[in-house]
């Protein structure tokens, strides 16, 4: 590690920019090989001596940095990223029930296009909360929506609001954890814009004034983006909003700052030493979950129908589920990742955390939009579900491996087998028994790709970092990280190749597969994790068992909450589709929705901040 | 190395294979993590024994075992390939002079089209050789099947003087080297069943009793595939043809033996302590070049018009042009690889070695094509080029970046800058002065892919396998090879991005990218080396110094003969095209040979064995 830091290393200039004239003024490095030739028996003592565990290892370090491999290769810095990643490629397969959209509409051109695809039904929402008769229900967009345009309320009263929740839910006797970083004046500031322009009667789409929260670990302006640690802000400041947030602000929503998650994605609690350990709305003795732990938190308490958060093993599914909200993480590649933490380059993805699968629809509709300069869409067609509750999706299939499903707690296996006989009977959906080989040679084939990653993304920044400033649970993940060898990274890739045969496969005799989301619902929050963090690799290996998939395959995948466990904790299903299928999946997961809306129930910690008396 | 040869591995069966209905064999395998929950103190000393390198290498060498990393990915034996490879999207780009056929043509389909795109003004071979006022030119394709066809001599009278000719060229005076197998037996009996063929007047294709020889990369019955190691094909046997060869058989060539190849392929000189170091037919105390040295050499003695090598830094166009010969390797994803040692999976790809251009385009045209069961092909459309000595391809653009074209030696520079000069003379093409960045990164970051890979594919054999058949100098490249960490392979995947997206920049402005294919013509083969191998790492990196990017980026490239040096060793040029557009590399190719093709001269060791007198 010392001898590391000694050594020299080169920052390559963005490839895009590199002038490739005559004129140009790369230099043309000579190949300067530092070796002489050697024959006979030199090369006999010099195979032992490298064959030896300990002079091996000083000899290849040697010769690697005298050819400049580590100074131009290993050590390097550059923007670029590894120039393989898993984009399926895009089958125009028919799909139930849906519509085709522009792939070059803006972002709330596709809004207005999602919205028109919701059930029009309700004219407005039919249930009242905070009291009365009714069960509970999360304020939807449309809510929102529909009570700025009828002057109800103003963006500008909800954020007041917000604002104030939000400092409440920090003081001593809550200490929830939820924001890294929110700027009450850049809130309000966005708020009085979009109140000005519901007065003018042109808001910019259904977006217009809704609250958003973003995942620490996403760009977005005036905010630095910290990952969830106290540095890497510093190395890498961030100069311009992501392109799914810049598709947000597009649509008139209000970006209300940044949430908390765990230390750079690295665990699944969403116990952060630096910013406080996120807290369940539904308990606040339990964790959220994690990484997005503070995008789902911020969803389950009321104060954002919807959040971003960043999905690279279950991050954006298992808070979710935790939590008792939606998580959707769309197929890969679907929504651009520039202004995304680069923490891994093939397994991470931009997710959403919502109230209702509605909602995540609408703002999945609105961050899959490409921007100018127009990047190339690797699905030419897009569809979206023509959601109708009368009318069900038909005829889905779901694939079940039931020994994996199975793998979870009594009241998570209970509750999301009744689930499955709810969709048989309610619907007439089948079940499809499989056998999906493997999964926990995918857990630790995708555990050997996301460290290696994450390993070759940082080291540059790590290797001048004071260890002081990292939490002491990601000091230990980022060791083993570390530890991988190419050759292990190069056979994780394979077993990749296998289990995308495998799902594959599969998806040729189902819509779906279905699974538990999580293997344990959330568990407590000890006072010895809040300053070290914790290892707790078996509670963790629970809340990603299902997870895995979605990511390393690059699938796209939903959890949707259904139901609680014997301590009312919130239990949530996950549904794993085909690449590119994102509109059977809204479609399956909103009729899964409708058979247990009237059922939710309200969290311990909650906040209206839309329809609180003026 | 002791202590890994203990543990465990699993051994995956075929992906394909895999039952995955409900009643599968498959068994679910619980997460079984060793680890118990750790917060507050221990986690500071745990994470400081990690951090510590000799502690730490051994704890997580314990953690990833007793976590089954390494038995179920690290130590896995499976034959899947990882998941990434560079195919490049196809662009149906409009090429000047193609004719389009159908993707899904037979081998000898192919071949018929191919024979017809090439120039049928001869009608037989104007040059006589052996003797007279002629100058030096190759048998061709066209010349066999014209021989044969009119009755002048039959496949057999040709084998029968080849195998004499192996025979002559294996004896110590010569110790050429060329083959590692051949069955003399086998040989004349493909050639009987041809010379039937040909005497009920039904050949298959031109390629009907060509003479075509193998490197012994390539399975290929009734051979064994050492890949030019002792040991290698006692752990892998050959049980089937390569999909290249097939697609031979089936156009009725005669497979005459597995070439010599430098061990492994893990080096560029060719010489081989198992099977001797094959030997240049331009001067027999140089080398051949490597590693498919067999496959040049033979070629270029006379023995076959065509050879078929692999390419995973150079390995065809560097032996191709240290004898004199052409070398050609598709772009990646044109000729399947099925049956080609996986030494690695993102770099090598099948290519040719061939007397002419023409011969070629011929075997190309047979081995790209799609054997049932049909596997998909990348490019949804072929193209193959009009060749027409009188009317050449116009108005190319060849990108040169001057500094790396000039770093070779000072015969090599001035001939191929002739050959440019009489291009641009002859033909009116254009020279196009660019930058191509960071040569010699791409090669280091290239070498890091190759030897990962390499790792990744063969340590489960080399961990059983005694160290004492294996060449010394193979040890040597085996110990670097094995030495590199998933950060080093990830970086040089950025790289590879980085390379792409400048070579794209480049051919938006240019047809090919044009350079010497060696920086050093063939050099001497010292009596040390023979038995040890030798490491000339210098002389090396000039050998591979222009080969990188047809491998690294999966580009199509051409090296045809311009000449020779001094010493009158042979000089290549080498044509890196687009992706895909193997018909306009040939044309060029083509009008670039026209130019030199009177200028051949005849090798010291040459075999004429169609025109022989009888």
């Amino acid at each position: 590690m010392n001898m590391m830091k000694k050594e020299s290393r080169v920052v390559y200039q963005a490839a895009k920019e590199v002038d490739l004239s005559a004129g140009s003024s790369q230099t043309y490095l000579r190949a300067n090989v530092k070796a002489p030739r050697v024959a006979g028996f030199l090369v006999k003592v010099f195979a032992w001596f490298l064959e030896s565990r300990i002079f091996g290892t000083l000899i290849l370090y040697i010769l690697k940095r005298d050819n400049l491999i580590h100074k131009l290769v290993s050590n390097a810095e550059m923007e670029e990223a590894p120039v393989y990643v898993p984009i399926h490629p895009f089958d125009d397969e028919e799909e139930q029930d849906v519509k085709q959209v522009g792939a070059d509409l803006s972002p709330p051109e596709l809004v207005q296009q999602a919205t028109e695809c919701l059930p029009q039904s309700l004219g407005k929402s039919q249930k009242t909360f905070n009291g009365l008769n009714t069960s509970f229900r999360y304020w939807t967009i449309s809510d929102y929506s529909r009570a700025y345009t009828s002057g109800d309320v103003t963006p500008r009263t909800v954020v007041e609001r917000l604002i104030a929740a939000i400092r409440e839910s920090s003081t001593p006797s809550f200490q929830m954890s939820f924001f890294i970083n929110y700027d009450a004046e850049d809130i309000l500031k966005q708020a009085t814009e979009s109140t000005l322009r519901y007065e003018r009667g042109v808001p910019i789409s259904a977006l217009d004034g809704v609250p958003i929260a973003i995942k620490d670990e996403i760009d977005c302006l005036p905010y630095p983006t910290t990952g969830g640690t106290k540095w890497l802000h510093k190395l890498r400041p961030c100069t311009d909003d992501a392109c799914c947030v810049k598709c947000l602000r597009l649509c008139g929503a209000i970006i209300v700052g940044k949430t908390n998650m765990h230390e750079l994605g690295a665990g699944t609690s969403g116990i952060n030493p630096h910013y406080g350990a996120t807290r369940n709305p539904y308990d606040r003795s339990k964790i959220a979950g994690g990484s997005s732990s503070g995008s789902a938190a911020v969803v389950a308490s009321g104060l954002c129908p919807v959040a971003l958060g960043v999905d690279g093993g279950g991050s954006v599914r298992m808070p979710a589920s935790l939590c008792g909200v939606v998580g959707f993480k769309p197929t890969f590649g679907r929504v651009l990742h520039s202004g995304v933490l680069p923490l891994n380059w093939t397994v991470g993805m931009v997710g959403i955390l919502a109230g209702t699968i509605e909602d995540a629809f609408i703002v999945y509709a609105a961050i899959s939009a490409r921007l100018p300069p127009h990047q190339p869409t690797v699905s030419p067609k897009v569809y979206f579900p023509l959601l109708n509750p009368t009318k069900p999706i038909s005829g889905i299939k779901l694939a079940k491996y039931g020994e994996w499903f199975n793998d979870c707690s009594d009241d998570i296996r209970e509750c999301c087998s009744n689930a499955l006989d709810r969709l048989h009977k309610q619907y007439g959906w089948k079940t499809v028994e499989v056998t999906v080989p493997e999964i926990e040679v995918m857990r630790l084939a995708h555990y050997t790709t996301i460290g290696s990653e994450c390993t070759a993304s940082l080291s540059n920044s790590l290797e001048n970092l004071d260890y002081k400033e990292l939490g002491w649970d990601v000091r230990v993940a980022l060791a083993v990280y570390g530890s991988f060898s190419s050759k292990e990274y190069i056979k994780a890739q394979r077993i990749r190749n296998r289990q995308m045969q495998f799902h594959m496969n599969i998806f040729a005799h189902a819509d779906v597969i279905v699974s538990p989301t999580t293997g344990v619902t959330a568990y407590s929050i000890f006072d010895d994790a809040l300053q070290t963090g914790e290892l707790d690799y078996i509670n963790g290996a629970a809340l990603v068992r299902y997870s895995i998939a979605g990511n390393f395959l690059g699938l796209p995948a939903v959890s949707v909450p259904v139901g609680y466990d014997r301590a009312g904790l919130p239990i949530g299903l996950q549904l794993i589709g085909k690449p590119w299928s994102e509109a059977t999946l809204i479609h399956i997961a909103f009729a899964l929705q409708e058979l247990y809306v009237s059922e939710y129930r309200e969290p311990e910690v909650y906040y209206d901040v839309l329809n609180q008396q003026k």
